[in-house]
């Protein structure tokens, strides 16, 4: 979406969503990635994004082509979201440098779950993104920390989720330029669940929730952040820069 | 404004701004400001943000009852703008107290120029909000240091003031949570010109520009600029959050 | 204390503490505080930075003349710890803004638990510094979230708390410069328990343990953790940045 | 340096600095650069960090085996400081990796001037790390932002170079944690010059002075600036992380 505003009016045209997605858990279909999204991750995270009037959604996956992101996909999208975990070694690191190029050219970038560890974000954090887990069916309760954040519209000061997979710190990453959310676990960890960054003219935002087993992206609260979080991460008409050799600006 | 997103539709309700102004400095008819600001500096920012569809603009000066930021006027209003110099210290505590508390649950402000050193910025801030000045009809130029900012938007990456008050650093502020513009000055000072917090529910914008002896409200590169600021600062439907004794959410 | 660093030698001389503390829960004999703090809080604090051969250390108290901050104790204070509670509305304004007077021009605040609320505090933050809290006895744990912080040194991963009272998130203050802990609760909240913020040539730590009915001061990695808190804070021979009108750099 | 603390003594020990060069630009005896640095920058920042009683320095530099960054130097390595330009792409990856590894383990990183374009720079900060220049013998005057902070201890408020090659903003990089210098440039820019960051548990600082055909790092203000930048960024015994699969800490 680029938000573009004259002085006589203002209109919002559509953001260009590509949901991508590594789809390789959801491939067995005795397993419970299977039959919670029995046509993978991505078809449930298009349908809800698709459902907003400012958004047009694609999809992409690993085992496509180019991972479904040649240059012509990347030049039309305006926000990418991320997941996946069972194969961030066979991401190519061409496509990697490709999306990183176009992340700081201003494209959004939304990382979910254990995209934590995917090459793009390590990319793009310049630290390990490592983290502590386990699996023992836990709960979650996620915290507003930064009530003016447009991340937090139409969300409550803090919401649960039955079970989730447990993230905790400490968690490698840079300081976030906006801490929007922080996650409590029932077996005794906290989390900085939702996080944001500036790299570039991009925008990043981590958020945790989301683990294969069980159907987190089917609630209400979580649909409703990665909404708010790909919407904050659309481009705008923000200035576009320059580099390299440059004339005085002034005599000396 | 609250920005209010459905999945159905996207619409902008209208901004309601609120400018206000000491109007001292454009009262004697023989000095420069009167002369650049016949009808006060509040006159040219109210007409200028009033032009934009999504805004509508009161204004509000020092001398009136309340300085004009009664009960009702600070309910009714989603953004504040201050610009003030001489008479800071006629600013009644009450007043202060009244907009702080407004700013802390959502409304926004954007401080202009002297308003630096007014009470509600060294309130909102903790600090001095000294800095270094000086008046000799220098240049600035303004150069943009994040360009993923919405307050960029339409902004190209530096822009000319033929003639400004120098501000200098050290800008005694916290550092700025984004920090949008740094400023040059041929007399050889740089300063961080354009700075954002955000403070409880609401968001702050420090914009340098806007001497009062020179016609700086008039450039159109700068009006762009505080119109992005009113936008950015304009509260939406983030998340209400409340405080004090609280049950326990889990069995312990 | 003031390090410094000549190209020669490197010595450190010593940190000068002043320890406040409202001192009035420990005055009832029959209550817990008074029976884990017989003299109070503040000889337990002194006690233990008194313990470290680079500070000297002092107390004040509310009831003294002047709260025990007289100008003179202040300019000889490198670092003042703030424990406060009931009688946050009995320290006179005259007093807290000698406090930020001297905080701007670096004396470094280490503010504890209930601290949060005082006056100090609140000026210095510019927000109501307001959160959510009970008293269940119920478990915390902190976690260290900035490895890289000095504030960690000697500080395992994470430490646990038998009893606190449970601080939670929202917690209205201005994102820390350096977020160094976070609690989780047993009651299920979480919050940002250890924040330091720079402002003007000061340094400020707040530190979330320490409730009164707890014997909370007297845990070595609590006391490590505040022991380190104040050498972080301490003075340095940093820049003295002057303020005002002045002349031009450059010939214009 | 590891700065510990105990209770009873305080002591700092050595830091054991590795000051890399990529050392081309000074091999051509008729050009500036071997002028004013015949044995090579690297042995005069060597020299001046080695007047330090708690520094032990040694020198490594481009085509040396391993660019004399074996894995034994770097272990033994508190603090990197790195120059390099016309070379960067001969940095052999693996050996990157190696220095980004021993960066998120504790060490130090002081990058300098053209480096920040090194592929160590641009792989820590996750940007292009591109900037604006310009060679024609200008002035340079750098402002200190942060009086608080460490690096600035002994340093006046600004500071003259009265020639240094331009940089100026936009500068493609994360916001600092940190942000120490501004510089102003006579031909009409700004820059970030001086800026620091927090990743895993290292810390890196990027300070801009330093091209090879002025004699920048005789400069005693400058070599303040880098001795105190060694000193900020040196590891103390701050919290070793673990990661990984992680047992429950509280029966679920």
């Amino acid at each position: 979406m680029r938000r573009s505003y004259s002085t006589e009016e203002t209109h919002l045209s559509t953001t260009r969503v590509t949901v991508w997605n590594e789809f390789r858990h959801e491939m067995n279909p005795d397993e419970e990635p299977a039959k919670i999204y029995p046509h993978g991750m991505h078809a449930v995270l298009a349908e809800f994004l698709g459902r907003n009037a400012d958004m047009s959604v694609r999809t992409a996956t690993l085992d496509e082509p180019e991972h479904g992101l040649t240059e012509d996909v990347l030049a039309q999208t305006d926000v990418l979201t991320w997941w996946g975990h069972l194969a961030h070694a066979e991401v190519s690191d061409e496509i990697v440098d490709r999306v990183q190029k176009r992340v700081l050219e201003g494209m959004g970038l939304v990382v979910l779950h254990s995209g934590h560890y995917s090459k793009i974000f390590k990319r793009m954090m310049g630290t390990t993104c490592d983290l502590r887990w386990r699996e023992i069916n836990e709960k979650e309760r996620l915290f507003v920390i930064d009530p003016a954040h447009p991340i937090t519209e139409g969300v409550p000061p803090w919401f649960e989720l039955v079970h989730e997979e447990m993230y905790g710190e400490r968690f490698d990453i840079p300081q976030p330029d906006e801490l929007v959310f922080i996650g409590w676990f029932q077996g005794g960890d906290v989390f900085r669940s939702g996080c944001c960054w500036h790299r570039g003219r991009g925008k990043i935002f981590y958020f945790q929730p989301g683990h294969e087993t069980y159907p987190i992206y089917y609630d209400p609260t979580i649909q409703r952040v990665i909404t708010n979080g790909v919407r904050w991460a659309a481009p705008r008409d923000t200035t576009v820069v320059s580099f390299g050799n440059a004339p005085a600006l002034e005599k000396i």
